[in-house]
């Protein structure tokens, strides 16, 4: 349950299981792609990196629409202290999984909330430790074959029944989806509450 | 992925969701409904308890089927030293989930596997640790009227969207879904793997 504010919402993300996370939860908002050069700067450290991916993705959306409130995020996968992007192609999923298996990541999404109008400006972030069981080639390759671990950081998604690949979770669960919505959902209500 | 057994599998259980989760790992089986008295023992601990009644429930489908190879399991709910079993109704849903709601419970799943023929016996369980956000009122009542809390220990299912109620998890996900998948199926195919 989360409080529907009386600004119009807009969600700054094309995540498609971002979007049904915030849906599901029953919040109303338009969807405006975010349009920036996500390059990491030279020298910069992966937490400042992620939290300043996830402010300006919403940051310019924000100046467009002042009387918006625009939900930003970005989500990362850190395997010793190197950033997993989305994966280039099958064989780079494959390469990616291999690293995982038996081993522990971390998840970190940072999230930003804009509002010109209101005067709100509000960022956190959420951090999950994710432990794989081993894996077989065989089970790698047969859950690349058959997921879309092709358009998800670090080549899998959590929510794929066929990816009983987690051992163990350490943190929030719905963070290692995209998005902390419990977390979120905490703040939000507090800022948009009406009783 | 899960290996298959020469021998027939039955799954000693009436739970639709541990079905599911082993349907979807490829596990073909009959199921086979277990019928022991579940009741504690006096002065018997919890997990002692969990313990036996997971075995119990195979032991005696796994003497009227010598030839087949029995999964079985029983999970429990522990707050404060308690057991939370199914809520008797509604109301009872709503005492518990104020219960948990802010705090920390764990959630114990015993498992053996039975095979006369075979001279299979492995029991293990797994213990999952859960933390609710602070829930509302108005949130426990709208996810008591809309979901299945009513068949569910300690009254909520973590795969209902529905129950962002949980901040995090330290263990296994699936184990709180009533069935530690990941280390059943390493342990299983390593009993059952053909090459």
């Amino acid at each position: 349950m989360i409080c529907q504010p009386d600004n119009p919402v807009i969600l700054a993300s094309l995540s498609p299981r971002r979007r049904e996370l915030l849906q599901d939860l029953g919040l109303k908002f338009s969807l405006v792609p975010p349009q920036i050069d996500e390059k990491r700067r030279k020298g910069e450290r992966i937490l400042a990196y992620v939290r300043r991916i996830a402010r300006e993705k919403g940051a310019e959306i924000a100046r467009a629409h002042p009387d918006s409130v625009v939900i930003s995020a970005d989500t990362i996968v850190i395997f010793r202290k190197s950033i997993l992007g989305k994966p280039r192609n099958a064989k780079d999923a494959i390469r990616m999984l291999k690293m995982l298996s038996g081993n522990t990541h971390v998840v970190i999404t940072a999230y930003a909330v804009h509002c010109r109008d209101l005067a709100i400006f509000w960022q956190d972030d959420e951090r999950t430790k994710v432990r794989f069981r081993k894996l077989s080639d065989q089970e790698i390759s047969a859950y690349v074959r058959s997921a879309s671990a092709l358009d998800k950081a670090g080549a899998y998604g959590i929510q794929d029944l066929h990816a009983n690949f987690v051992r163990r979770i350490d943190g929030c669960f719905y963070n290692v989806t995209g998005f902390p919505l419990p977390a979120f959902a905490e703040k939000w209500n507090s800022l948009f509450s009406k009783s």
